[in-house]
């Protein structure tokens, strides 16, 4: 989606990715096969760049310090993207920061858990290489503690969410910044799972203000010009605490690209080429429904329901091209755009029922 | 564009295209270098393809034929290039269907229009070639005709036009169709150079039904499927003529983008993939300015007040990614979205004082 964007722009595309039939690959103007956790990988590629970014946070770092020390622009600053990378940090960053967070223990094997039985029921979460629900376990109460980590890890209160929002953060080399509109995640009770997202979130005034607040000073503090997901839970008393940041174009933006007069992508680019900053008013509201490998189902990639879904007047379909599916990958995603927030949870609703990714 | 939009379905892409520098090269996953025009190239190229479609006439339709005869869906069908390819088809076509369009005869020597005097004014168009204003003189009266074609050509009377429009429509393998609201041409009257699209054209609701109605006839009896620009007059008593047809995705679309449901690319995938038609309604109204070659710049293109236009909030660049400019090449285009025509206008007016694509 990145790439698309740039096709609008005098840039020049290289991509490093270990896997040369990835989407980016045939999107791209210079392709490099190479691992983004190796140092000489990261390092070569990036050599006489002018600028780079990211889509993850598992790059080598030090690979990155390095060339921004040669010259090369990277967004986000491998500073920032060290502190977000480890979970220790981040947590530590907010509370360094006085930034509302859930409360939090620092755990490095499985066996120290017992030892805080009073922050149960808890989540923990690795420190390094977590993604998409991976390296997350809850833990209600002390039989649970078996499923813990043996490594370094978050210990982190469960908060009881009244909603879950993200809201998106673009910041200039000048430090100009431009803020998107909340986005509520929906999410199945029984399943703890992502049905859907609602752009803008349905919150009163003074939580929108506080939450506003919030994600800019996590960027604020962050000292680092790029795209920012910050990620808020709202606890059943008003509060507002973060959940997480990532440094970068994330899938709580994916509505922007028909919803938004400048999408995430779109707006990166405006940062990276160092044009101002799109805007990120709506264009209409919108739902976006991850498509998510089906459970059970491990090869090609196939779309069930397609068809069905195209009917819809008001839908747009972004299928990633990723050649396997497996149970949870996310394989594309649909946004519907509409002013009726009804009609935007009946179709989320409907799409959910008719588009499967099996093989 | 084209390719940009291809990314969102489930499709592996496949450029033919003599320079591997074009904007096209970087963007499909396989690309071959050959010439359009020739047979083998273009043969070569899509044998065992399952569809193909194009973005120039001028494609060796006889090779297009032939992969047609052994199972490769071509859009739009050869039978249809053939006949809009050639002018002179063209407009003997528009007269054997009783489409409307201005009075023409066909000449194949210079100095044959000095017979057709009480043609005059009109415009001399060459049958075959004719690209973006090439290929067409304006024969004002008997001094003119030294500047005609010793080819074969249209002579075509001028019409005192009121006003230039463009319809497009996409027509489904099923016959099925889907017209998106016409786009009013401005042009500068002095120099008769396109200034900027403004779509919805702003006509009166019998015109407007006329004017569909000749584009709808002129596709059902171009009996192909695929997208379609009509290019219609409409003169000072009211008549709509059909000017020209485009047997793709044209210029006059590509406001669509931001401002459809489905964008012309996106419904051209619809068609070749045999999915449902898109949306044609408008998400807001939108103006298009074209950015072209600066007269007296030859070489790598640069763009001049980008940043300045990418202030503007409801506005969308496109770069084609082409690296030469030369004097009246399309470069790229701009996009505004806004429901208030005035603002349109004022916009454009802006963009077009703004930027400026020198090398």
């Amino acid at each position: 989606m990145l790439l698309q964007a740039a096709a609008n722009y005098p840039v020049e595309t290289y991509v490093l990715e270990n896997d040369a039939e990835c989407p980016a690959g045939h999107l791209c103007h210079h392709f490099t096969k190479g691992d983004i956790t190796d140092f000489e990988d990261v390092y070569n590629f990036g050599k006489g760049l002018d600028a780079i970014t990211i889509e993850i946070e598992s790059v080598n770092i030090d690979a990155l310090k390095k060339l921004e020390s040669e010259g090369v622009k990277v967004y986000p600053r491998p500073a920032a993207l060290e502190i977000i990378k480890n979970k220790i940090t981040q947590k530590n960053f907010y509370q360094d920061n006085q930034i509302p967070t859930a409360p939090f223990v620092i755990t490095h094997r499985k066996n120290e858990l017992l030892k805080h039985a009073d922050f149960l029921p808890a989540a923990h979460k690795l420190a390094m290489g977590g993604y998409d629900g991976r390296g997350v376990e809850i833990i209600k109460n002390e039989m649970d503690c078996e499923k813990g980590f043996n490594e370094d890890a978050v210990l982190e209160k469960l908060v009881t969410i009244k909603k879950e929002i993200s809201i998106i953060v673009a910041v200039a080399e000048d430090d100009k910044n431009a803020i998107y509109p909340p986005v509520e995640m929906i999410f199945n009770q029984d399943l703890n799972q992502l049905e859907y997202q609602i752009s803008p979130a349905v919150l009163e005034e003074k939580i929108l203000w506080k939450a506003e607040a919030i994600a800019l000073a996590v960027v604020k503090n962050l000292k680092s010009p790029g795209i920012f997901a910050v990620e808020l839970f709202i606890d059943l008393d008003g509060n507002v605490l973060v959940n997480e940041t990532a440094p970068r174009v994330h899938n709580s933006g994916h509505h922007t690209i028909e919803a938004a007069f400048s999408s995430q992508f779109d707006m990166l680019w405006r940062v990276i080429l160092q044009y101002p900053l799109g805007k990120t008013k709506p264009i209409m509201n919108a739902a976006m429904i991850n498509l998510i490998g089906e459970a059970g189902y491990n090869g090609n990639a196939k779309y069930q329901g397609l068809e069905e879904v195209l009917e819809i007047d008001n839908l747009f379909v972004h299928i990633y091209g990723k050649a396997k599916t497996r149970p949870g990958r996310k394989m594309g995603h649909i946004t519907v755009l509409s002013n009726e927030r009804q009609q935007l949870i009946h179709i989320s609703n409907q799409v959910r029922q008719l588009v499967k990714v099996i093989s």
